[in-house]
Formats: structure tokens, sequence, C-alpha cells
């Protein structure tokens, strides 16, 4: 992934976050290896992304943790590419990329995939964030502390 | 911003989410706003971004209704960036950004920014996706129904 600058120095857990799954092609190979794909050409063929690009993003995924290679799952020779458990640290990330999603970019009656929970076909929950006592917090009720405050 | 291919038309709110905000500048402009960022020698100064470079993005996010422009809070000449509901729904990207790096990508004694609530000064919760019944769902508890299934 190229990039003008890195601000993986930063202090800041979402730009180190950005620095290392930042790239559209990348977040969409991720989302699809949750779906469950597994090999290139499959890859390839969902995203229509080019052989080189696609190769590129899964080199530096593969560096950076959140894939690994595998031995094919029906004995042939074909690599496979799945999540490392850092990689399905991302599932929220998706989920919430999701929702929002869901939220803002459809019309109401605009056909779109859904997640559900497989044991009982019902649809996920909203994602809500919590305060350590239970409360929903929203933005504004929560405030970032940095460790080098200008 | 610059995409080989449009995946808009995609049944995914994934892939749409990512079609509007899925560059990593746009996203650490939205974790600036967030953090209360509002003037464009600010974002500037904060990311260290070409000023070319961040123009486009900020009439991008402009244009697709993420940020919004607003009168200076202090009455001078500067126009201000802020975020529409829109843009403020991505919260919980961020957020779940923020604690997939906390997770992986810092050391156990590497200082980093937190996120806390503002009320208690207390760290937020982590971020659970629940089913409708309220169970904790991991990824290969749930399952994505498309709309085109191959």
């Amino acid at each position: 992934m190229v990039k003008r600058v890195s601000l993986w120095d930063a202090g800041c857990p979402v730009a180190r976050a950005l620095d290392v799954i930042g790239d559209w092609w990348s977040l969409l190979i991720i989302r699809d290896a949750f779906d469950g794909v597994r090999r290139f050409n499959e890859f390839q063929t969902g995203l229509g992304i080019a052989k080189g690009m696609l190769a590129t993003r899964l080199r530096d995924l593969t560096e950076r943790g959140i894939l690994e290679t595998a031995p094919a799952s029906d004995g042939s020779a074909y690599k496979e590419y799945v999540l490392t458990e850092k990689g399905r640290g991302l599932f929220l990330v998706i989920v919430a990329l999701r929702q929002w999603g869901e939220d803002h970019l459809y019309g109401p009656d605009e056909p779109r995939s859904s997640l559900i929970a497989a044991e009982t076909g019902a649809p996920v929950a909203r994602l809500e964030l919590h305060a350590g006592d239970g409360r929903v917090l929203t933005w504004d009720d929560t405030e970032v502390i940095k460790i080098n405050p200008i």
C-alpha cells in the first residue's frame, strides 16, 4: 500500500490501524475472507481487481499478519488465504461499516445483503458503545485522551 | 477519491460504505472531526497532509454529506467543517478501528491515546456484536445473506 506519510508512530490506535489496513481494496479482501473466500481466483473474480493489485494486497496483508496461507482445503495444489486471529479481530470494523452503509446509503426498498445470526437466521442487533457501567454512549459522551496534547 | 472501479452498485453495504469513505486520509479527517478539529489549517497541521490533497478530501466528504461547512465559531472569516448526522454515524467505525489497533498494534507498555466516557473519565467498554436475543456473536456465529448468490 503506497502511503505519502506513515502515521505508525502516532500515539493514536486509529491512525495505526489505518496504516495497516486503510486501503479500500484491503478492506474488501478482508470482507470477502470473512464471507469464506479463500483462493486468489475467487478474490479476483468477486472484486474485479487487477491480478497484480490483488497479489500485492494479499502479500501485504500476509506480511502484516492479517492473512496467512494454508494448503488447499480440497487437497489440490492451490494456495488458500485465511484470516489469522489478528485478522478476525477486524470483524467489528466490517460490521460497523456495514451498519453505517445500511443506515445511510440505501433507499428504503433497495435490495442489499444482510448479516444474520447463523443459528436463528435473524438479523444481528446494532452495534452500541457502552460505558463501563453499561450506559450507551454516543460520540459526544466520549473524549479522546491524547498522549501528546498540543 | 480515485478509484479503479466503483462497487456502489454492489448489493453489499460494506462495499458501498467503502466507496464513500474508504480512503486512508478521509477516515483520518473524520477521526479528527470527531476530536473537535474544524478548520482547514488545523486538519493540515495535525495530519501533515498536502494542502491540495486535503482540499480534495474535504470537498469530496462535503459533497458526500459526511461534512458540512459552518461559519467560524469565533466569528472570524474562517470556514469550519463539521460532521453531519450521516458523518457522526461513522463513530462506531472509528471506535472499532481504535479497539483493533489497541489489541493488535501496540506493545504492552507503549503509550497511546485512549477513549473515555466524558462524564466518568473511565475507558469505554469493548464493542460487542449481539444477536436480537442478546447473545454475543463472534464472526463464525454469523452469515451474510447475499442478494445475488453465485
